[in-house]
């Protein structure tokens, strides 16, 4: 497919009014926002083989880019209000394939109401995607991990461990559990969580999950010169994250937390702001649960991750047999190679 | 090479103060400026094989890579702020590689005074750098294409054709014409004329060259619905090509208007304000060419550019016995699969 036609018969209905895409005509957007006092940027790559397979649905492969995107502006606590689309691409896909690519793309657009500003396509051997997606705030209102400060509780939203065993489902072809496998494939950016942490002044701290629970959790530690106490039993797991363990009990379940992909929100909390939370956690519909507190550190420069149990999700683990062993937990999550 | 390694070895000494980069330990950059009215943005992906080899020195693989981006914010009229760094990459490239790599950034930054925000390192079987730069400008001061009007005069900087022969020497390795082969390797993106012309009122329509003069005049044409008229024999050649034309009699000379990667501004010019452009070109010490005129089309929807002369480069080529046959030009530049 030429540039030009992937341009006008696919990107093109998804891009932002003229004044800043310039219908994707010039090489350059321009961004305007009354309310623009600080803009947020962030940029993810997915390539081919190693985020996703050209056998995957073109949809989800779309949806999840550019979901995965906006987590990190979540993260910030900032609204998101549109990117910019980098395609690289070689002849295995076609017109189908984007047309279905853009349908998930638009679908996000229309969850977030945010707009293609422009983007770069060019040939190449293996299929990539680049997105720059972009945020705005208020000045001096944007989560960053190095706020976080001893004492803080850590919370996180959702539950965790469900995209990690959609995954491996999804790779045995099991499709005995539909959401866990939904969760891998379609996560959603907690939008909405970040917005109402920053303009509740609930927390200026805040990652999210996409290594691993520990992980991400570490990348805190790091920024912010902690340690983190978790208290793995409270870690929250999904219905179906449960049911699977129960039925698979020879599966290490502290993958759970390690396993990454989850895209939740996991933030720092005064403890005199716990009502906060509880009304939060009522307004958005959303479990948010108190899984830890960072701590001065106990070594200077090693900054750690301390498991505080040997349980896991409170006693029902024990009571199933389910194989839970922290002791095995030899990395924390995805590292970067 | 870790990510973890390449962010604070090589890329931490690039990145712009804390409040901006949060030194690259966040997911996110902002982006403040006092004079911030527009943002303006742009995004390039380079590919290995297709835009560079990987046995090009990587020094020179970089400063093209942001050269070629800034030029994008050079042919909006705006200033550059800073840009993301999108990094594929295999085992091939190491620690050698990323040292030279970000020197090249390095000068690049010092050259335009801007800063590294963000970015995104990912594992790929084909290594990759994907760009987003970023300019500053005054609110509707911007330079669009589709705001040429008919009548204005067309105006290039610089010389044409230099790094398309630069190309085609390094291919065969002739280093015969080293200046050519620089303006290949290390173009410069036009930076101070872009601010000019948008502070003197010069021009509301330009673009910067890369896929060929004639095709990047095209572009404008597509975008303005117009026609424009090119006077082959006013298109400005630097000292060495004249030298190559005249030392390769053979060489299709009119491959010159074609071969692209000039990163010159092409840019719209009323008549009454060729005494402006006489200045700036005095003030910038750099050629300033009129080559041609937009004119209303002769045809409605099939916009043309349309080459008025059969001598190229005034009478010099005739007598030179130098081949130019513009009815030879099959393609108005690089075309976009």
């Amino acid at each position: 497919m030429k540039e030009f036609e992937l341009i006008n018969k696919f990107l093109k209905p998804l891009c932002a009014p003229k004044k800043h895409s310039r219908n994707l005509l010039d090489d350059t957007a321009s961004i305007l926002s009354k309310n623009l006092s600080e803009l947020i940027v962030s940029k993810d790559i997915l390539v081919e083989n190693t985020h996703f397979k050209l056998s995957d649905k073109a949809y989800n492969i779309a949806y999840k880019a550019l979901q995965v995107n906006i987590s990190d502006i979540a993260s910030s606590g900032a609204k998101p209000i549109g990117y910019l689309l980098g395609i690289g691409k070689n002849s295995q896909v076609d017109n189908d394939f984007f047309k279905e690519f853009c349908r998930g793309l638009k679908d996000v657009q229309e969850q977030f109401n945010i707009k293609l500003f422009g983007g770069d396509t060019v040939n190449s051997p293996i299929n990539f995607f680049s997105i720059t997606i972009f945020g705005e705030a208020q000045k001096n209102q944007i989560l960053i991990r190095e706020n976080a400060q001893a004492n803080d509780l850590i919370f996180v939203s959702g539950t965790i461990g469900d995209a990690g065993l959609g995954r491996e489902l999804l790779k045995k072809n099991n499709k005995q559990y539909p959401d866990l496998i939904l969760r891998h494939l379609r996560p959603t950016a907690r939008v909405k969580l970040g917005e109402q942490l920053v303009k509740n002044k609930i927390t200026k701290s805040a990652i999210d999950i996409s290594d691993g629970l520990l992980a991400d959790i570490e990348k805190i530690c790091l920024s912010a010169k902690l340690d983190a106490e978790i208290y793995t039993q409270n870690i929250p797991l999904s219905n179906s994250a449960i049911n699977f363990l129960k039925n698979n009990q020879q599966y290490p379940a502290h993958n759970l937390l390690t396993s990454g992909d989850d895209y939740e929100l996991v933030f720092s909390v005064k403890a005199k702001d716990i009502q906060k939370i509880l009304d939060l956690s009522k307004k958005l519909s959303l479990n948010l649960t108190c899984i830890g507190q960072f701590k001065k550190p106990q070594k200077n420069n090693n900054y750690q991750v301390l498991l505080k149990n040997n349980l896991f999700y409170q006693e029902l683990f024990k009571s199933n047999n389910i194989k839970f062993n922290l002791t095995k937990i030899k990395k924390l999550g995805y590292e970067h190679n």
